[in-house]
């Protein structure tokens, strides 16, 4: 990298306190239990980056900023500020020239993925973007199997407009979606099975 | 949309209370002093998405969180986090298949840019993105002469380079980019430039 950065802005006045990171534990009613799921996601990406093989991110937390502090000679604080409802998935990027949007959640069930935890507006979006050409999926890791599944937004959003059902039967998972290896590095190789998925797609 | 939105998580009672909302004003220093600009941006992406022709969001403010106060019968209260760095650029989307991803800045100086806004692992975000065949730029607004130019991310990277100027001419921007049209609906009709800028590239 030679980029000349510009008047580089400074940050180091803005940093946050030590001792002040991480504490927070993230709110269960959040659809953000698996931590530890995501935490493996967010290597891979950064396997990924590094790699030079896909630049894709998670999008960081909505939140309603109601109340700024400023103090002088330290950080700026939000003071109080409200989770908002994602309008979209939690990951999106570029891979090979293809436009790439997930989302991923785990399940301890042994037989069946609850559908609970994904929202009206975030299936919106994934059929808008498989409508504009993108690829849209969900990453769903089994706990109790150490299994994770690549689904297509095609699949899911067939099934949430078909079915009653409130879970995708793990059967089902298996024959409409794609096993995704796992391993040290990278932790979840999903873009393995963007490229089975994309084989098929355009056959 | 004939979703059947699965178990339907219950938002309301997470609700913001009334008089909470849009208290805050951003601070100056995380380089949102163009309000209205970002206003029209995101306005502009709001009509893209109902008329079907993109599917481009501005990504939430990244935010440290360190404490969360959990009040009975009330939403969730973020009551200390702290502003990131964001790692990537504020808007990105598909269109037509294509990869999308901008940062939009404005200024009131009348003949140059000042690139002090832009920061280094922007820089370095944009670049990956060409490098992965997406389409990176940066809109740019010119509030004295109330024009707005597209700027391919290609131009930026080149004159961060080689230039050891803190600001790009704006002959220079009018040479290498594109005057986007400004209006009522669409506000800033930026895909317009990004057509004539792909009719340019892929000639």
């Amino acid at each position: 990298m030679s980029i000349n950065y510009p008047n580089g802005k400074k940050f180091t006045k803005k940093r946050i306190p030590e001792g002040k990171k991480n504490v927070y534990k993230k709110d269960d009613s959040f659809g953000n239990r698996g931590m530890s799921f995501e935490d493996d996601i967010n290597e891979t990406n950064d396997y990924y980056l590094a790699h030079e093989f896909a630049v894709i991110h998670k999008k960081p937390t909505p939140l309603q900023i109601v109340n700024v502090h400023y103090p002088k000679r330290s950080a700026a604080v939000v003071t109080e500020a409200y989770f908002q409802k994602p309008s979209t998935t939690d990951y999106n990027g570029l891979y090979n020239g293809y436009y790439i949007d997930f989302e991923a959640k785990e399940t301890k069930n042994k037989t069946s993925f609850p559908l609970k935890n994904f929202h009206d507006h975030q299936l919106t979006h994934m059929e808008r973007v498989v409508k504009h050409s993108g690829i849209a999926f969900i990453l769903l890791h089994f706990a109790y199997h150490g299994e994770v599944y690549f689904l297509p937004a095609e699949y899911l959003l067939r099934f949430c407009e078909t079915m009653e059902r409130k879970s995708i039967p793990k059967v089902e998972i298996e024959e409409h979606g794609i096993l995704v290896k796992t391993g040290y590095m990278p932790r979840i190789d999903y873009l393995k099975a963007v490229d089975t998925y994309l084989a098929t797609r355009n056959k």
